[in-house]
């Protein structure tokens, strides 16, 4: 197996994890920063290194379209490409091809859909996704699925998921990279028996680990949190879990006392590039005029390298002027911030005191 | 004085020499990286040092409109604001004024102009620029002058470099920051009698330093070079002579070849988010398909950042899709190359080998 999981120590449901992958040791749980276009929006892979990534994210369906998953073979795959030598894990599409592009057809066989970007046809099948991560060659891929958007009636939810695993089968028939990974997406919506029978019905294809699909698409949060209540339980000890486009602080933390391994989100990078960061209190709209004579950091205390140099009033003058530089400090701000408190976590379920720890966390945190 | 020039060696015209500014020595021949906004476009600080800049320059009149010259003293200085401890010029606003602004009237004591961000009314006389200047605190400021066009007519341009000698002297009288030294302007246009004389008025006042104004704006390069064959014999020997807003690679070798010791231009930055970089044969447009399967750096031989890690290949496909570092790796070659340049040429009149250099430079390089 290319991938091998290590349950190290559980708290309460919270799980503290090694995870090894081609290229290295990954301690979970973990958030992944997401670099759609083989970039993590304005970072250089040293940058990412400085703030504490252990492993990427990179969407499958964006570099189909550019610069195509051929020309990043050819390039030696995307870790040379982007010149990233630390895990990645490429999503399936699947939730891009329901989400931006023009669907024209979605039948047994795959989707047909038009570029989001020139209008071209397209048509992607399970085998067809395979192939493409196959040629990307990220340390994980994940399986084509169909995601259902939030709400949906139930008949759908139902079409979704048991299409999503009828996919799931034709993908790993057709994977054999053996360098690679492949994970499984659980479906099902909210509804907790859906979820329930997607598992039971992925579990046995023994991927190597799951992803959680189809959560965070604008339901509220608590019906989030209550389908990992009832989903959690059912899913394996000795395999990651993966909550899938989930990054805002408060949603790592609940996850992670659910028994959350792995999450990913664009979330940290888009607000920072408007002009919002995290700080252990809340989010900071540091582009608010009340900060254009504050000459105090993003966040005090902070060691990331915005914060160690820059002042509130410099990275608002950037941002206002639209400035490069002052969506970069933001970013590695806010990457740096989610980064660490995954190690803050990390650091409380080793020692035992993640319930403290939550406690603490949601003391000071406000949305 | 706050300004020493030693000139440590000439080879034909070319001068090699050391400047003492408050914030350290700049080793000259020196080009400027210009930081509009008080930031070099997509650069932090520490990359600038990385690719080798010693002073870079930024704009008056910008800083001025955002986030304005009285935040900027608020927050100790435009050093401290950018966080930059190396030295700094700041430019007049002059230029900016004649080019960006919309004019509404220029009188004896000033110019009324209307903000190109807001359409906001401002006054600029020279003593408010020596006040915006000696707030924003750079280790050189430049006097505000009268910058005419390409092509003018020739009472125009007399016009302009007599108030530009009034102006000068205007300036000096109530410049009075110590840490700060204030460089005068020759203007004259293409007229080499009026750019004498512009000169013969402007050193008496005995400036630390002088600027060539009003080149390149537009004319032919031979008829700047043979502005500067005329000017640079009757420019004093043991004062900085810096030609304004050039950043070309001929023009430097050609300025320098001339006597010029200090240059600023937005060219390779702002041709580098366009997706064109320079080597030594000339420009590369690294955007162009051509490079689409290019996996050799951008120039061979280079140990930028840039070129020590990424393709054309993948920088192409970051322009194409508009990730901001595709810019930045085209930035920090570019800049990386020009400094480089200037150290070649200061390499090679310290062997006394310029002349030389200048012929293999001009053998390989083409337009």
């Amino acid at each position: 197996m290319t991938l091998k999981y290590t349950l190290l120590k559980q708290d309460g449901e919270a799980r503290l994890g090694e995870l090894e992958t081609t290229h290295g040791k990954i301690q979970t749980p973990i958030f992944m920063p997401v670099g759609t276009q083989a970039t993590v929006k304005s970072m250089t892979p040293e940058e990412l290194n400085q703030v504490g990534s252990q492993i990427i994210l990179s969407n499958t369906y964006h570099l189909y379209m550019r610069p195509g998953h051929k020309l990043v073979a050819e390039a030696g795959g995307l870790h040379k490409f982007m010149h990233w030598d630390k895990p990645i894990l490429t999503d399936s599409g699947g939730f891009q091809v329901f989400s931006l592009a023009k669907l024209r057809d979605i039948g047994e066989d795959g989707v047909i859909f038009r570029s989001h970007i020139d209008g071209s046809k397209h048509f992607f099948t399970p085998e067809k996704v395979m192939e493409i991560e196959q040629d990307l060659g990220a340390d994980i891929a994940m399986a084509f699925d169909v995601c259902s958007p939030y709400p949906a009636p139930r008949e759908q939810v139902v079409a979704a998921l048991e299409k999503t695993t009828r996919w799931a089968a034709r993908c790993k028939a057709v994977h054999t990279r053996e360098d690679q990974a492949l994970f499984g997406i659980i479906q099902g919506g909210l509804f907790n028996d859906l979820r329930k029978r997607s598992a039971e019905e992925l579990l046995p294809m023994d991927f190597p680990g799951y992803g959680i699909g189809g959560l965070s698409v604008g339901e509220p949060k608590p019906l989030m949190y209550d389908c990992l209540d009832h989903l959690m339980p059912i899913m394996p000890k000795d395999k990651p879990r993966y909550l899938m486009g989930v990054g805002s602080p408060d949603c790592l933390v609940e996850g992670v006392a659910r028994g959350v391994d792995m999450f990913d989100c664009v979330l940290p990078t888009r607000i920072a590039r408007n002009g919002t960061v995290f700080t252990r209190q809340g989010k900071l709209v540091v582009r608010n005029a009340e900060y254009a004579r504050d000459f105090r950091p993003m966040e005090e205390g902070c060691d990331c390298y915005a914060c160690r140099n820059f002042s509130r009033a410099y990275i608002r003058h950037l941002i206002k002027t639209n400035e490069i530089l002052g969506l970069r400090l933001t970013t590695i701000h806010n990457l740096h911030f989610l980064l660490h408190l995954m190690q803050d976590i990390r650091d409380n379920i080793a020692a035992g005191t993640f319930a403290r720890f939550y406690k603490d966390f949601f003391a000071e945190w406000h949305e």
